[in-house]
């Protein structure tokens, strides 16, 4: 099944870490604070994208392997959609990936000292699993044997402002570079520039490390969070879940990008082959769902009379759309949303408006 | 208060009936099959339209002369609305306005054989309640005096092709005509000429009468639904709800205009001087509703971002409108309803195709 046979017994496990703690405002009303965007039925064939991602992340390792760490609240949830074996651990407080990926890190290095580990945020839409196992494979290898950090960049394929950038270096083998830089979200003119100049790939959150090295890193940089997280070490895994939220709190936040990627010597790209797409607002949804002869995607209970390239979603009541044009309706739960599509990507500042009216 | 005096000893006294059966269709979702358009707080204030029918009512008569038709299912939530004292039939089956007027001009010839009284739709906006006041006392006395059946004309402010139409004949008194022709609704190049004409009226729907008139002048038109109510005529106060039960069901479904106005020989016409709505849509209502500085109207738990000229409402749950202009954005109980301003004139197609979904 993989692309590249690995050496058993020189090679220790794989583990892979999902990331499930993300809040998901962008797809307001459906994604609510107790209903995060991963849960949504967002994928293809209307599966949740956290059960989409771990079944790619069993391309990877089996589920004794596979660790999701997701927000206290959502733990029960997490644990009705992973498969029987996986391991779930509750994040008291929400730190940002640097914290999380390194309380995983110990918590692999535990099982199995000097393993690597994938992170996988578990909201993005990949459909090409078995593209995604050989680019990993690829990415394992370097993980492995070269002690590298390795990030995945996605081929871009419009210049998007919404994104980071990876630009790639020098190749050191197929599909395989050094990383030359890191870049936040550009400008929308630095964005058509990345796209044309061919070395900028769009930074997908996606990792394939040592936990080890990774910790060896992370103590150059950021050496107050490994002392934070020190406990997490000696915890056995009765009682991990104990120590991680003593510890978390006392952690800053920050992404990992920041606290490492960024300032490691020396980091690695795959270039992704499969399909990426982070599903960051309803159009980038709505651009992956099947149309009718209108251009209109429904789903759930959604009445569509005279309209053309609407996505009316009625979740829980109806959602009914009359004479609109590329207009977002969604009816989820006791609210509603009604915007352009092309404002889709401004959907966080309705859930900040509504929680700002509900806490006065 | 009033601007005639009456002769009490000779005049006998005056009632009023209260049409509230409409579904109301047009303010999905806004309304419902349990919730019908006269229930909704549409009239100025935040009081329902049916309230503020009834105060208006009491210009003319005391509750104990008021009696309210309405759907069987609605009879008790009248209740809640109507003063001490007045009167609520309930129909078993919705037959339309004539054999309902029928009914209630049994109801008042039994009570006091020979008094006029006054129909008024529960589901109109009026806001001049002393020129209401006034004219109807006009009415009346040409109903009571000249035994006339008295329609309200209203000068037409726009071609509206969503009403039908009153051609006033010669004058008969102050404000008051002889009826030349009734006209359906009409095409929008006719409706630009009976405006500029001068001579059309948009037909209310409000109507003065004698009792005993106006069932002489069934008797001639339709004698078979004369005949069907005949029970009516014997029933007691107390077995007048159950005598209507047994009969309306036996009436054909025909409104008053088809059934008697336009066939009767002679109807007058009083030129209204109050201002009138019928609240034919969303966009009917929102004209009379205080806006924002962009021009925006909302009610209950609106949120609006970036909009102009808007209809952004939110019962029992939050509607929220991001970057919209001239849309209607309703949110109430388990239902959403998303349309440009000027396609609300169609909302009832919404409505039907809800039920027919829902049939299915």
């Amino acid at each position: 099944m993989l692309a590249v046979r690995r050496d058993a017994a020189s090679m220790p496990d794989r583990y892979v870490l999902v990331l499930a703690g993300g809040r998901g405002e962008r797809f307001w009303p459906w994604s609510r604070p107790d209903r995060p965007k991963q849960f949504l039925p967002l994928a293809r064939n209307g599966r949740s994208l956290l059960a989409a991602t771990l079944t790619r992340a069993q391309r990877i390792a089996p589920p004794e392997r596979i660790v999701i760490l997701t927000g206290a609240d959502w733990v029960e949830r997490t644990r009705r959609e992973m498969p029987r074996g996986a391991h779930v651990l509750g994040e008291p407080v929400g730190r940002n990936t640097a914290p999380a990926i390194a309380a995983a890190a110990m918590w692999v290095e535990n099982r199995t000292p000097g393993a690597a580990f994938a992170v996988l945020p578990s909201d993005h839409a990949i459909d090409d699993d078995a593209a995604f196992a050989a680019d990993f494979e690829r990415a394992f290898a370097a993980a492995e044997r070269e002690r590298g950090l390795v990030t995945f960049g996605i081929p871009p394929t419009a210049p998007e402002t919404a994104l980071g950038y990876v630009k790639r270096g020098a190749p050191t083998g197929e599909r395989l570079f050094r990383v030359a830089a890191f870049t936040e979200k550009p400008s929308r003119e630095r964005a058509i520039q990345f796209l044309a100049g061919g070395d900028y790939f769009w930074n997908s959150g996606m990792f394939v490390w040592r936990a080890d090295v990774f910790l060896q890193a992370l103590t150059v940089s950021r050496p107050a969070m490994v002392t934070a997280l020190e406990p997490l070490r000696a915890a056995g895994a009765a009682e991990f879940q104990a120590a991680l939220e003593r510890a978390l709190p006392e952690c800053e936040s920050i992404s990992v990008d920041y606290a490492v990627l960024e300032v490691a010597p020396d980091v690695m790209m795959v270039e992704a082959s499969f399909d990426w797409d982070d599903l960051g607002s309803w159009s980038a949804w709505a651009r992956r769902q099947p149309r009718d002869e209108r251009g209109n995607v429904t789903h759930g209970q959604a009445v569509v009379l005279d309209c053309d390239g609407c996505v009316v979603v009625g979740e829980g009541g109806i959602a009914a759309a009359l004479g609109l044009e590329n207009t977002v309706v969604v009816h989820s739960d006791g609210a509603t949303l009604a915007c352009p599509l092309e404002r889709s990507e401004d959907v966080r500042r309705v859930s900040e408006a509504v929680r700002a009216r509900v806490r006065t």
